[in-house]
């Protein structure tokens, strides 16, 4: 096993850790890029080698509909096949399959579904997940979990609950077998033998749940433990709340794991209750929209009040778009539909999430994270720059 | 003046130079890639330095309605408002309105046009084209001419060429009036003074017009001369016999710049007759339609065939695409719709524009290139890859 997990520092509950892959080393807190189709949106990877990313996020759903895992295989598996050498996680594509809301059935077995792209079905099980991460050849796999929308019952969310315990079971039976074999699903060698797979811990709201969700997970037994089904909706409050209860109840020598978030403040305010990795389409989307990440606050580049301002967007940033465009020019090219915008803010909100992470890390190196992060809400609230 | 060309060496028709400006040395033959509106469209001002990008062409219509000189000039100019310390080349907005059939009327004067954004009325003379640049603060002006679409009949492309001649006096009046005062048309500091104005010929497919509008434009007397009206639907053979003849009867001494061409094998076929300057969005344009220039011939990145190809898009190429990216990923991004495959894309087109020239300028110097020109139309014709 090429996967570990060392603990360097701690912070009240913050954690500074390293986790080695067979990849390379991912220092952690972390924040993962989404790369849902094999590539961060508007961005080449030598973007975000230069921004520091150390491992990025793909789709197991996008991919295994096109262009789909065998071709990846076939290719050599994902790494190879973009051109990325360093660690990729892939999700399970549970997440994706049941925000299909109108388009999936499930049922014990998994989930049947309908493609976005053409319509065509398509099954996802815990095994079928498995197998489609391993022919991927990420360096981290998910479990394939039942994804709740926000708000649900609490019967509806405990019935959940023993699904996805049952499912784990099934899927990490299932990524065990092919472990100890050494081989995919039909005997293929697999692009990366090293390949972890992470448990995810559902249960709404709901402290009894996620108590029960997390007691299951672990007894099940992952490489590491994600947390799932927040930032689907709920007040930030709920979502800090149950993040900390559900952190506390996973294993102190593992990465934890909260999927799918979040805003700068949320990530300070999970590192703060035990997060050691993140994901987010947050700082991609929201640069092609426009919308940048600052020091100083959030930054709306069609704001006419940037017309004519010729300072950089965020002035304590190194970023190639900080170090060479002035807002009005990032504001003209947005006006005028450059596909160019969206690589410049993409550049510089990827790198503006990466140095938020360096920066938390090294607080928690020196005990300062907590003036770190409260630092980071007086400048986001006292001139929060644009909404 | 800081502006002068200097011919380094001849190889039949075909001319190496070297064109100074206040902003640095352009080697000739030179391919200017197209930045429309401030940006060449899907890349960063870094990748057209990796590519050896010594010049690029900004397009006055599109400028001065969005964002318009006026600001321009408040940021200090086209350079500093795009963050591009090298050489601009801008037209004089003459081909985007006469294109815009249905929307513009001429008269003397000049063109009165409604916008292609708002509807919005405009006007464009001789004089404002001249007025617009030296806001914009290009290294070069183009002269506003009357752009004519092909076919066209030779009596009125006669009196086009006549009232070229008179735009071309006025033009250029307006521009040595503002050179000896220093200043802008209002009196207001030029972002760029040494800016030089470039004359257009005219005339259609009609060898005496040709004639005539050289001579009309000689006559009136410009830092150097382009030739226009040319890739606009005519037959490749003609143009290149219009080509020939026009360069033909340019000064020697200063560069010959063919406006809007053109194909990789229209670049050969244009050194070939005397020309030093080119521009086309045709690498950019293509790129995002997932059209790639190789060595070997044109590649569709979309064709079925690439689906598992593991090469590079050019194997003799050592831009960042084809040293990182596979066919089967580029296949891939395309495909799935991903704004990195026209970056990607848009590299390697213009990589490939530009290591073109830099073969061509070096067969030149060693009085090879007509054999260079040849080995590529063999390749091309030999191994079309796709159409």
């Amino acid at each position: 096993m090429s996967f570990s997990f060392t603990l360097t520092h701690t912070d009240g509950a913050a954690r500074r850790g390293r986790l080695e892959t067979s990849r390379g080393t991912i220092e952690t807190p972390v924040f993962m890029p989404v790369g849902t189709q094999g590539a961060v949106k508007a961005l080449t990877h030598r973007h975000l080698e230069d921004a520091g990313a150390q491992i990025i996020l793909g789709n197991t759903y996008h991919l295994h509909l096109r262009p789909g895992e065998a071709l990846v295989t076939r290719r050599g598996g994902l790494h190879r096949f973009i051109g990325w050498p360093h660690p990729i996680l892939t999700d399970s594509g549970g997440y994706q399959v049941f925000s299909l809301t109108d388009r999936r059935t499930v049922t014990e077995e998994g989930v049947t579904f309908r493609s976005h792209l053409d319509g065509s079905a398509h099954v996802l099980s815990p095994e079928f997940a498995v197998d489609i991460q391993a022919r991927l050849g990420s360096d981290i796999a998910m479990v394939f979990d039942e994804c709740l929308s926000y708000p649900v019952d609490h019967e509806t969310a405990r019935l959940s609950v023993a699904r996805t315990a049952r499912w784990a079971r099934r899927g990490r039976d299932h990524f065990l077998a092919l472990r100890a074999r050494g081989t995919g699903p039909e005997g293929e060698p697999l692009p990366t033998p090293a390949q972890v797979q992470f448990g995810i811990v559902q249960g709404s709201v709901y402290p009894d749940l996620r108590e029960e969700s997390a007691a299951r997970t672990r007894d099940v037994g992952f490489d590491a433990y994600a947390i799932g089904g927040l930032s689907v909706g709920e007040p930030s409050e709920v979502m800090y709340d149950v993040t900390a209860q559900t952190a506390a109840a996973l294993p102190v020598d593992r990465p934890r794991y909260l999927m799918g978030t979040g805003t700068p403040a949320d990530l300070f305010e999970s590192v703060a209750r035990g997060i050691d990795m993140f994901d987010c389409v947050m700082p991609t989307r929201n640069a092609r929209n426009g919308q940048l990440f600052t020091r100083a606050g959030k930054l709306n580049v069609k704001n006419a009040a940037y017309a004519e301002d010729d300072r950089p967007p965020d002035e304590g940033c190194a970023c190639y778009t900080c170090r060479t465009c002035s807002r009005a020019y990032l504001r003209h090219l947005f006006m005028a539909g450059e596909m160019t915008a969206a690589t410049l803010n993409t550049i510089h909100n990827v790198q503006f999430y990466l140095d938020t992470m360096r920066a938390i890390r090294e607080a928690i190196e020196f005990g300062r994270f907590d003036f770190l992060r409260q630092s980071f809400h007086q400048a986001w609230s006292r001139r929060p720059q644009d909404s």
